[in-house]
Formats: structure tokens, sequence, C-alpha cells
């Protein structure tokens, strides 16, 4: 892997790089969709490509439980499994143990879980998260951590943190072990929304030496300005010259705000899982497409919108299809909300370019106050 | 419209013909996927374009009830609600109701129900379904007839037919003081099982005239030995120079039997529906993806298969799709049925214009005889 900076902006600490994978380059800062079953719901690999999707994130802990990570591994991997053919990034799965299963145990030594499908005995420690990452085969992997909850006192986010870097030093010596060709081992930054944990965690890490650095345990219930705080508290602990990826964030707004914070890639559930509820996202924020006053808009979801899915079609037809449960719906609301997100992320680059990032920041809070 | 025929095969009545619409040149033998709630269930229009869908069918009876016919008249009728800008077929609802209403009743006037949905009454006169038909602006709309349950005793089936043909003549009254620009309406011949009434049937609708005829009142339980005698007693009957249409049949050895008994045109939901049960078919037959014996069968639904899920996928990973309740998975097996459906009428169309038909009525028959 490779990571190059092409420039900053001037005026906030937003950055413009790009990432070499074993599947392919990466323009950051980047958004990557999740396709958590080894699928972007409702998306084929035909869609993704024309969306312009640089890199997908996979959910090891879905992909261990079913199908398997033998079975994966036979077809070649996730790549071949999905044939998906550009990057891809795996998470250790330690994220779903936490926040899916009533049942599980941590320990020093990892952590024990039912599936949440029928209820079968599993383990996952630092060593074999990576056993399980290599068989899956994504460009990026990530370190089993600790995930607290939030609110958590100052003891306990020290205390979670330190076993997450634990662990952190445990997976990095299973991966050289291992040592597969094409993967690279991010480390992950925890420390809850303490400014001191968060310093000592990325020290650590540091030491340990990984080709990027990951912001995790954000997202999971502060406010806004807390999070935004801590990355801009933290960004000057991290390597200049390695990628940053801030795990499970964000709004459109959140990409904006982190990218000003020095962020480069980012993956979130929020543009698919909305657009399977019929939040639509626009340039003035959002519509509910099951509202009756669409019942007859001939309009589509965004008139400034250039996707497909507004290239073509009425937000009365999108209602329709929402209303009577049609699986189409799914279908091109996600186009709609990915094509959106992407869209974004391509203006970011852009503006980073043009050494004017600070007026699309701007742009974006002006239009948040006028929300309100 | 206008219908041509292009030439007959030498040794079964089969016929290869070619259909002008207010939306386009219909080749026949055609098969019409079946667009219940104005989306075929799952696909887009570009999917649906890239598989050469010549002519869709839309539901009358369900697009009614939601969202009604004023919406999508308002919206530029079913063309301009979907953005479907090939021909489309509507039926006039009558078998929906019969099929989906317990509370139904049965006049000489028409038919009163309850909807489905929410119990709102409605009532289908066959000069309302003209009025709603015509307002959905399909190329080819359908009279409201009386659908008799299988089997029927010959009283039944006499009252039944009568019924639905002086009905066909009160929906051609109607169609003709609308008299709406690029619609055609065709009649639908009835009479169960009985060969002296499909006659009697065939004869007072083209004593109405009609552009086209349909064969309705079939594929509802009988066998199909039964069904394809009904259709070869009857096809003497029916004008050689008006398209003929079998409605709701049927498997793809169907098809290649009813060819070779004169018709062609088809509709069924046995594509689309298998696919999303995760029924798909093959030349040898077909697989269902469940079965665990493709967990890690690298091979694609069909080796043969030219479609762009066989050119892609394995059966490995569309048994993952289908286990995980994956929205993809019923996206692709759909693409795959509607290929092998539109490559099956394909093939039926060259063998009829290579005056070879006959040997592809043999291969099918062969093969039925090899599964036993």
């Amino acid at each position: 892997m490779r990571f190059e900076v092409l420039g900053h902006d001037s005026r906030t600490r937003a950055r413009r790089g790009r990432l070499h994978l074993a599947h392919g380059v990466v323009e950051t800062p980047v958004f990557m969709p999740v396709g958590t079953q080894a699928t972007v719901k409702g998306m084929t690999v035909e869609q993704l490509q024309s969306l312009s999707v640089q890199i997908l994130l996979c959910n090891s802990y879905h992909l261990m439980l079913r199908p398997g990570s033998e079975t994966i591994a036979r077809l070649g991997g996730l790549h071949g499994f999905m044939k998906w053919d550009r990057p891809i990034l795996t998470d250790s799965g330690g994220y779903q143990v936490f926040s899916l299963n009533k049942f599980r145990k941590v320990t020093e030594d990892g952590v024990t879980f039912q599936s949440h499908l029928d209820g079968t005995a599993y383990a996952l420690t630092p060593e074999n998260s990576m056993d399980l990452q290599v068989a899956l085969g994504a460009d990026i992997i990530m370190p089993l951590d600790d995930c607290l909850a939030y609110p958590a006192t100052p003891e306990a986010a020290a205390q979670s943190m330190r076993r997450s870097m634990n662990w952190a030093s445990r997976c990095q010596r299973r991966f050289r072990e291992l040592a597969p060709a094409g993967q690279d081992l991010f480390g992950i930054v925890q420390g809850g929304v303490y400014p001191e944990l968060r310093r000592e965690s990325a020290e650590r890490l540091i030491e340990i030496e990984f080709p990027g650095y990951a912001i995790g345990g954000l997202a999971v219930g502060e406010p806004n300005p807390e999070m935004y705080d801590v990355i801009e508290q933290l960004e000057p602990s991290l390597p200049g010259d390695k990628p940053r990826y801030l795990m499970g964030v964000g709004t459109p707004e959140d990409l904006v705000e982190c990218v000003a914070r020095g962020v480069d890639m980012f993956d979130c559930v929020m543009p698919t899982r909305h657009a399977r509820n019929g939040w639509l996202f626009t340039a003035d924020g959002h519509i509910v497409i099951k509202h009756a006053e669409y019942k007859d808009d001939a309009r589509p979801i965004d008139e400034r919108c250039s996707c497909p899915v507004c290239q073509r079609h009425s937000r009365a037809y999108l209602r329709h299809l929402f209303m009577a449960g049609e699986i189409l719906a799914s279908v091109l609301n996600t186009v709609h909300n990915l094509y959106f997100y992407l869209d974004t992320m391509d203006r970011i680059r852009q503006f980073i370019e043009f050494r004017r990032f600070d007026e699309l920041l701007a742009q974006v809070r002006n239009r948040q106050i006028r929300r309100g």
C-alpha cells in the first residue's frame, strides 16, 4: 500500500490524497458504501461501477456466520465471491459482536458470542480475526477492538482503550506471521471522548506502526460537536503521511466537517439504509418519499441531481413504488442516495484541489443554519 | 394497430409475425413480462431494455387501487408514469377481482368487490373498465370478462361465456365512444374446456370485430394436454390475419407447444415469481438455488447461458444472497429467468424463420421425456 498526499487546503486541515491498493487506486477523501453481506443491498456490480464506487466495506461478522470464510476463500476471496474487482475493506467483526449480541463475553483474550442467526457459539480473538480477514482477502483489514458504549467514565474508557491497544499489537503480530500478499492492516484509535486517552491510543498505535489509522468509537450517541472536537484534538497526533479513516460516519454534513478536520476515508450505512426507508437526500436537505404531498409530483427527487433516477423518474412514481412495497423502490432510492454521497465526496475533492474547501464548508454550515 | 404475418412453419401452425403498435414494433411470437404494479418486480427500465423486452403487461386491478388511474393519467399514463417507452398491454382487472377477492358480487351489469388492500368498495363494469384502461393508456387493452373457476359444468361455462360475450360487446361500444388514439381493444375467447363453447365464443367476437383475439380462462388448473387440445381445436375458428394472445401461460415448454398451435403472444408471472423464490430455469430443467449442493459451486446457473448473471456470478454467490434474504437475490434471479424466457422466444422466432420449428418442438418434447 502506498498513500500520497497530493495537496492541502489552505484554511482547513482538509487534504487531497491517493491510496494505491492491490485492487486499484482510491482518490481521497473517499466514501465507502457498505456491502454488509457481500452485497450493497439491492445494487448490482454494474450499478456500483457506474456510480464510480471506488472501494467497498464488507462486514466480517456477517460473512463469518454466513456463508462462512471457508466458502468465500474457496470462491477466490471476497473479490472472487462478489465479482467486485476494485478495492475492499473489511472490518474486524468486533462492532457487530457488540451491537448485535446480548450474550457476548469479553476477556483479555478476546470475545465469545452466539450468532444472532441461530445461536451457534463463536469466539473472536485478535489472532483469529486476522485469520478470518486474510481468508476474506480485502485490500484493507482492521484489528479486533473492544467497543465501548456511550457514555463511559474515563476509567472505563481507559481500560477499554488499553485492551484494544493490546489487541492491536497481537493483531499486528499475527498479521506479520501470515504476511498475506496485497493486504494491509490499519490501526484503530480508541479512547471515547477523552482527548488524553485518544492521544495515548494514537501514540501506542504509532509505536506498533500501521500504514493507516482509523478513528473508532465515535458516532455512537455522542453529540456531533463533541465528535468534531475529538477528531480536531486528535488530528495533530496522527502521522501526516498516513490515511485516516473515520469509522461509521455519517451525514453529508459530517463528511464535510470531518474532512475539514483531516479525515480521508469514511463508511456509513446511512445512504443505503435511509434509501430503503424512503429517506432521500437532496441539496436542500431530504425528502420522505411516502408523504402524501408527493402523490402526483412529477418532479424528480432533486431537480439539480444528475443521477440516473433523477434523470428518469418522478417523485410520484417513486412514492408509488415505496407505498406498494416494491423491490424497485429500494433499488432506485439506493442508486439516488449513493450517487448523492459519492457526488458530495467528488465535490469535496474538487474544492480541495482548487484550494477553496473553506467555501464548501461555509456553504454547508449556512445551509444547516437556514434549515435550523 | 397493424399485424403482419411474415411466415408460417411448414409442419406446425407456428407463425412469425410483426405487430405495429403506437409505442413500437413487436416481433411475434412474443413473451410479455408482467409488471403488476407498474414495475417488473426488481427490474429497472434500463435492465428491461437491455434484456430486449418488447412489450410489458400491467395489471389494471392493482393500479386502480394504488396509486389510482387519476394519478397515472396526470403523470402521462403508464408510459409517462413508469418511463417505459415501448408497448404496454393492460388486462381488464377482472382476473384479479376473481382471484384476490372473497366478497365479490357478479351481476349482468358487472362486478362489485372490496379492495384486498383496505376493503374499499369498487365496481367494475365493461364500460368503466374501458374508462380505466383508456386513462392508463396502454397500447393494447382487454375487455372485462367473467372468470370461470375450474372445473365447471358445461352449463356454468356456457352462462359465463355468454355473459363475457355481452360484456365484450359493451366494452367495444364504450371503447368506440372514447375513441382513444394509439390504443387497441382485443377480444377474449372464453368457454372453459368445451370446444363447442369456445367456437361459439370466437364467432361472437369475430362478429363484434376486434384487431386481436385473446384466449382466456386457461391455465386455471386443467391438465396441460387439455389446455393444448382446447387451443388446437379453437385455432381454426380464429382469423388468420389477427394476433392470438394466450393469457397467463406458462412454462417454457408451454410456450413452444402453444406456438406450435398458432399462438403469437404470451404473458406469465412464472419467470419473475419463480426467480424471487429461487427457482431458476436452465436448458436442462431448473435448479432450486437454496439447495446445500450449491454452497461452494463456482459454476454459473447455466453454463450455456449468455445472460449478464451467468457471465459474472456463481451459484455459490447466488445461493448466499438468497439464504441471506438479500434484495440482490431477487434482482439477479429475475434477470436470469427473464433472459431465459426471452431467449426461448428468440429461438422460437428463429426456428420458425428457418422453417425448422418442428425440430425445436421435438427437442423440447424429448427433453421432457428424458426428465420424466
